[in-house]
């Protein structure tokens, strides 16, 4: 990833050189001076610039790159390089992966695509996410980068497995300029298709990535409503989707108000108690920050029940009537994640 | 508490009704008035000024009290009360802890006694955390403030089972003055050893709500040093300790310092990382900001493995050669977490 800012730095990349099996992380110099020697043996073997190619890493933390293999394998990797190879690199990146996640989309002539792997935001040591996606338009590698963070940014960061970020997080957005149009500019009708397109293919990643989470049996939908500022919305979301309280309260399918009215009290951010409001799907478990008394023994508790059994469980929380809103997704914490994650060893 | 705030910025207290079985928040403004009623009808029975009484509930959050039952129950309760009755409180403030938690001191004729219920600092629905301590001395209100905020805070602080601070955390500390000594007053030798007292009870009992954290099968100790800032090494402390991934890799007995790097990583602390040292138990397995490549073949990985396995993990980060320090203790992420959690139903 280092490596990678800073040859990017430098202008436009053709391509991008992804190991899985080792993170290349925590790996001090040593690490730093093998990024650089496979991807510039990489570069050279492709015929583009060194500084053309990019390079990402995902796996265990801390174990050396098996380099050897990889040089190895370089000029069997540029002999077999194809425009069908989608699938191919989709499934190669994987990890803990159970399925590979790819997403297209078209809009006003222009085609993008992509693909991604990892359990989530967040990092068990063989769960990193990497993100690719890429575009036939033409255009500059400025309006990219706004289209990367108007786009893409906010999908992945909207979603968290566990609330662990990842040493090796990254999403790239590649344009080939194929489809030999005038360059795309902001504040044109085709801007709008392009970046229509790549946040469908964008959100689609997303949430394949959060429906594989380690351990995941059932999707959070986390909406939070009626903050000061959005950044407060946010904050509360991820608190409610962190929550291990309300993560296993959604593997039990428990609708349980009082966990969801915790996570939203430990979020650090100023708000009045009196007006909280919260519903379970569409059923309102909590009115003005109480729990009805009523909910305990009846029917409500029933249908809030049948929220918690969908596959997607949607919880919108209501903080007064200022104009900051948030959605994040995630997951529950389920036995799963425990095996995965406890008997995995380095 | 809220109740229990207004009551003590009164003055003196001299009695605490606690009721286990529903935490009486998220109850609105029945909730308070609930309480109101039976902490003053719980002092008329005891023949105690209303303000001299404190409550503390702790059970389900958002179920209102059993009003009528804890009404029938004072006489009983008033009748019983005793120089002997320590056990019984312990016993009968319980939710889902599996042990009661006692502790005691004797320091220059002092005595200090205190039990605690809780299952971290933290609130699983029934398992708010409380504590009472008590002491012999005789100690003025303003004095007692700061033997709470000195010798209890910092202890109960510095514990975490799951990251999720609870709606009715409480630690109240009452001296009787039975000793018939003089006040004790800061600076005197006499305050140096109740002090010690006080505080080895509080470690004692914070030590025991770990022990019995949800779930735990090793406690973890981290250690942070070398911080610019003590605030800094305590938010580090806390991101290893509440890392789902950590927590699991000490249930899988895994010594992975890849993902002690990564939890660190994730605190919101400016620090370098070519300075970062990491020893899970006497093992160093970070050495400046690198596992050494020969960790994951060899004799190192077996040595910090049989420190995983110990009841008590210790794990020391060393961010540099700041003077801010701090610990925290933790728990392993088991199967019976999510059991616990994930079965329990409203």
């Amino acid at each position: 990833m280092i490596l990678s800012r800073a040859r990017l730095a430098g202008g436009a990349a053709r391509a991008v050189l992804v190991n899985s099996g080792q993170a290349n992380a925590a790996t001090g110099p040593r690490g730093a001076a093998d990024a650089e020697s496979i991807a510039n043996s990489a570069a050279t073997a492709a015929g583009i610039g060194q500084n053309e190619l990019l390079a990402c890493s995902t796996g265990v933390i801390g174990e050396p790159l098996h380099f050897d293999a990889m040089l190895d394998a370089l000029p069997t990797l540029v002999a077999d390089l194809s425009s069908d190879g989608g699938d191919a690199f989709a499934q190669a990146i994987m990890t803990t992966d159970t399925v590979e996640k790819q997403a297209t989309a078209d809009a006003g002539g222009f085609r993008v695509g992509g693909c991604a792997k990892g359990v989530g935001m967040i990092s068990p040591n063989l769960a990193t996410m990497l993100a690719f996606v890429t575009t036939d338009a033409h255009v500059s590698t400025a309006d990219l980068d706004l289209l990367t963070r108007e786009q893409l940014g906010p999908r992945f960061e909207a979603i968290t497995v566990d609330g662990c970020p990842s040493t090796n997080d990254t999403v790239l957005l590649f344009a080939s300029g194929a489809d030999q149009s005038d360059s795309v500019r902001p504040g044109t009708p085709a801007w709008e298709q392009l970046s229509s397109a790549i946040g469908e293919v964008g959100s689609s990643l997303a949430e394949q990535l959060i429906q594989d989470g380690e351990g995941a049996t059932h999707v959070l939908v986390i909406d939070v409503v009626g903050a000061t500022w959005e950044q407060d919305a946010r904050a509360v979301a991820n608190a409610v989707a962190n929550s291990p309280l309300v993560k296993t309260a959604a593997f039990g399918e428990d609708p349980n108000p009082g966990r969801i009215v915790q996570a939203v009290g430990s979020a650090d951010v100023t708000m009045d108690p009196s007006v909280l409001d919260v519903w379970i799907g569409d059923v309102q478990v909590v009115l003005a920050g109480t729990i009805p008394p009523e909910y305990f023994e009846g029917e409500l508790r029933s249908q809030a029940q049948l929220a918690m059994k969908e596959s997607e469980v949607l919880m919108t929380i209501s903080l007064g009537s200022g104009p900051g809103s948030s959605r994040v997704l995630g997951c529950d914490l389920s036995y799963d994640y425990i095996r995965i994650n406890g008997e995995y060893t380095t």
